[in-house]
């Protein structure tokens, strides 16, 4: 294989983990199994990497980016609070099915880690998206556009909870009839309006 | 230790499987630790169980059964379904921690098991909670309290995914800021209010 520069391997070796730790879950992946699938020595690895940990945290972080970035781009055409949510989750399904192994990943640890420093960027991870949808929420309950006497916080949370129970039913569970999006869209603004 | 019934035992086998699963996860835990902790031997354990994926099916078979008979016994005195979901939801946080293990083994699975009898028991166990809140949507639609244009298939599903991303993030994610279970259930009636 031929060499890559830093920035590349860091990137391929992020890339190699998400998958190994999809396919076979975090704890019974170890750094040799993801060096010899990236097609390096396991001191190449360390190079970039302090240990399996490190890795989990480069994929979170990179999927916790991609997705913000990834949103911001989406609604970056309109200025309605409530068509940018349905842009977005109208989005959600392809964006999840283009993310899978990076959501199993994900989902896995939230679901069954008991390492703090994992959790806690989990945690921080989800605090962000919060974050987003905080910020939408409150300039439709500016303009008028959403009931202002809601929680932003609250409403936001709901978001977050939706698209978790959504994403790991539909990812995990097929052949899965769930809700289909647009109606679920409707039942997920439906209490912000007045 | 005292040799329990055949019933005992399969109960107490299914508890300590739970917790097991729970702690260290499904694929790390073997028959012969489910035994030992269980004080019996290997081939004790397999005359009640053919081995590890059908405990697990015990475990998420039991869950469904007590979720349902719990739900169903709250909501025995009203016959208002408004009301039916408040109750049923306001008493999830804590039916979530009494069960948190039996949780974990199910999030678990649901996140990264690729066992196909394992998710298609896990598909059952949320086809038969959706049916349960279809019927609680359909009741106030027919008495006019719910919105009669909602598709009650929707909505259920709606219910599912909000609980399966509540539980996921206040059971693994402490100290977490989420949403506050009276507005959460709020924002989740709202939607069928006409």
């Amino acid at each position: 294989m031929a060499r890559l520069k830093a920035p590349q391997r860091r990137e391929q070796l992020i890339e190699v983990a998400t998958r190994l730790f999809a396919q076979r879950g975090y704890e019974a992946t170890t750094t040799a199994a993801i060096a010899e699938a990236a097609g390096v020595t396991e001191p190449i690895l360390y190079r970039h990497f302090a240990g399996k940990q490190d890795l989990f945290i480069a994929i979170v972080r990179r999927m916790s980016e991609q997705t913000l970035s990834q949103w911001r781009a989406l609604i970056d055409g309109t200025d309605d609070p409530a068509e940018q949510i349905r842009i977005i989750a109208r989005e959600f399904p392809s964006q999840m099915r283009r993310l899978e192994d990076a959501y199993h990943v994900l989902h896995g640890a939230l679901a069954i880690s008991n390492d703090k420093k994992v959790l806690s960027f989990l945690r921080e991870h989800y605090i962000r998206i919060h974050a987003f949808f905080v910020t939408i929420i409150r300039d439709g309950q500016a303009n008028g556009q959403f009931r202002a006497d809601l929680d932003p916080n609250v409403t936001a949370w709901n978001f977050i909870y939706t698209g978790i129970g959504y994403a790991m039913t539909s990812l995990n569970l097929p052949p899965f009839d769930g809700a289909d999006i647009e109606p679920l869209i409707d039942s997920i603004l439906s209490p912000l309006m007045p």
